[in-house]
């Protein structure tokens, strides 16, 4: 790399950040956070921006039968990405959708860093020998159908796309239409498993969630595991009534299991040791002077192993849990978990920490299916994930992309 | 009255709710119940229904300032509203807006009920001696801009229009811009003492809330007062951040609160003897996997007596409540209730029993501001409000009708 390359690594992020921040996001309420929900306009304009970005670099543009799109640096011998040939392609990169009212980094990081990374190779002079790949996963969150790592699931066949397209967001828009007004087609959703098979190795950088590398004064980490995790949603039902009117024993009122639905999530996690939340609940009708007939609540449990998650559940069982998604641990791939500890040597001349995550992620799919994976993060300077105070210093985002395209360099030089 | 007065009255209250059951309501859902939040369509179809209904009957449609309808049935010496004279009409009425998926009775019983006396009199030669009305209150049950008895509070002064007029539903919509779409000028809305100064004796017909009358095997009630009740908003603030990174003890998570605040209120309500709710809830940003940054939740609290509200409301203090609305009791006219009886058992030839009720209505306010109030209860069968399993048999609702064109008569011969 160029000497200062650190600086413009720096620089690079942090403007096309700014690209993306008035999408799904007003600066004049930033305490309201991104909205850029999968297959939304503005999700929309999130990838016709990835298409631009990825074209100004010269790359091949490719959207795969699920939606993701991918953006290929091909060797001088390719001319299309179908040539490819399997077991040959490094790929990097994250996802652009957001949690309702979401931060800035959680996602975008991983796609812009890619982007930089790329950009600061080619102004090397460096070429690759290898396809490399950047790619964005469509709804990584689970935002608005619910099942997170949506993109990923689908394309590695972890999610059948029967089970897919029988899913409606809130406000009764079906996958189908929603694929369909993003140019995907539902009758060819599906697995590509020839697709997954051209990855011999696949990164992805992300901001940290949580707050391990502050207190380790470390710019960068490396990722070992990702905790099994899942999401369960309870309905609760009871009996609409008058607020006034029906004498407490007449009442059958769901929100004193919605209560105990909470405390018992939290109490369960403390004692067996992982973490479980109550972030979604729906009240019907949700009216001041009536009694609710049902509270639909979602219970997200997360636990260092199965054991611990299980313990949680069973302390839980009594509220009637339906399985929406769970996902065992994910053992990063530890030859690629080597590689990027020395690139982010090499970026920052000091040594990354190896750290678990409570978060699922896209390259934890795909190391599932077989595809050796591993993830870069970015400290964050506040611990909080998943809301506006999302937070990474410019200069630590800059080592973040530095490192990325080190690791690329590494991984095309391995045989 | 005719000898099958009864079965004549049942009749037709009965096909006059029909007319108005396609309104905000499917048949082919009919566990979702009514929707008829005021100022909307289905509410100006309803207002329109009842403008058609009365100028069948040949009365004479007054909108006020407030957008409350009243339709005139003039003695002979009068040609218009504007020339009643100050406590000389007889008003009898209810409402046509519903809560979100409520009742089929709730509000129009009372106004059907009121058109079908009117009819009953009319067949049997009668004509008033006095200006006689009925009233169609708007905006009675407070759903879509929070307070309750809306159109009678600022009609009588309870409620100044400034208050009023700052209020906007969750949609955005402000008061001012429902109001002009019903037709209600903005500008000119506010108290109307001269209109209320008309009226020497108002009654409101309701089906039960509650369960009183069935054990008693009594077709009819007469109410005696209303407890004092109010709506609460509990603003429950956290801190948003990921629910599977975020360590439990660095999480600021308000759903804990809000348990308490479910479990405290249902306690205190049961140890002081009165009724408390938390019917709404809105959790901020809902998703799955964050940890929320607020819930706002709704208490409805209500009480035989003010110390006992009080006590309520002492025990959820530290919650933080904001009052949104709170009203005194309500104690009715003595005189008019005994009137009210004594029509009851022309009617059904039995006594009625008399007794409180918790639920507001228009006639309270009435009464509270000076015009001689009174309501008449029918039987509940199933003893469940503001949900679509409220019901009321034909028979009852028709001697209801019955007993209200009883008091008209019984009324308008006092002097």
């Amino acid at each position: 790399m160029l000497p200062d390359a650190a600086a413009r690594a720096s620089r690079r992020v942090e403007s096309l950040l700014r690209e993306l921040d008035p999408i799904g996001h007003e600066a004049a309420h930033p305490e309201a956070g991104y909205h850029r929900a999968a297959w939304t306009p503005e999700d929309l304009q999130l990838r016709g921006w990835f298409r631009d970005r990825a074209e100004g670099l010269g790359l091949r543009l490719e959207q795969d039968r699920v939606g993701n799109l991918w953006a290929w640096w091909l060797p001088e011998n390719l001319t299309d990405p179908s040539e490819i040939q399997p077991g040959t392609a490094t790929t990097c990169g994250s996802h652009l959708d957001s949690v309702p009212g979401g931060g800035r980094y959680d996602g975008p990081l991983g796609v812009v860093s890619a982007l930089v990374a790329v950009e600061l190779l080619q102004q090397t002079g460096w070429v690759p020998a290898h396809p490399l790949g950047i790619v964005c996963f469509s709804d990584e969150e689970g935002a608005r159908f619910r099942i997170a790592c949506f993109g990923s699931r689908v394309l590695t066949g972890a999610l059948s796309p029967e089970r897919a397209l029988a899913c409606t967001a809130e406000d009764g828009t079906s996958l189908a239409s929603a694929l369909t007004a993003g140019g995907v087609s539902p009758a060819n959703y599906g697995p590509d498993p020839s697709l997954m098979a051209r990855i011999r190795g696949h990164v992805e950088l992300h901001v940290e969630q949580g707050y391990a590398l502050a207190p380790a004064a470390a710019p960068l980490g490396v990722a070992t595991a990702i905790w099994p995790h899942g999401r369960w949603h309870v309905a609760l039902t009871g009996e609409a009534n008058h607020a006034g009117t029906t004498p407490l024993e007449r009442r059958d009122d769901p929100t004193l299991r919605l209560a105990d639905l909470i405390r018992t999530a939290r109490e369960a996690a403390e004692e067996c040791g992982g973490v479980a939340t109550v972030g979604k609940i729906l009240v019907t009708p949700n009216g001041v002077n009536v009694i609710p007939s049902q509270v639909d609540a979602w219970v997200d449990v997360r636990a260092p192993d199965e054991a611990v998650l299980d313990a949680i559940l069973h302390r839980l069982e009594d509220f009637g849990l339906e399985r929406e998604s769970r996902t065992p641990a994910t053992h990063f791939d530890p030859t690629l978990a080597e590689t990027l500890g020395d690139a982010c040597i090499a970026a920052t001349g000091t040594a990354a920490p190896h750290i678990p995550t409570a978060a699922g992620h896209d390259a934890g799919i795909l190391q599932d299916a077989g595809v050796p994976s591993g993830m870069l993060f970015v400290r964050s300077t506040t611990g909080a994930s998943h809301t506006p105070a999302e937070a990474a210093t410019e200069t630590d985002c800059g080592l973040g992309a530095l490192a990325l395209a080190e690791a690329i360099r590494q991984l095309e030089r391995a045989e």
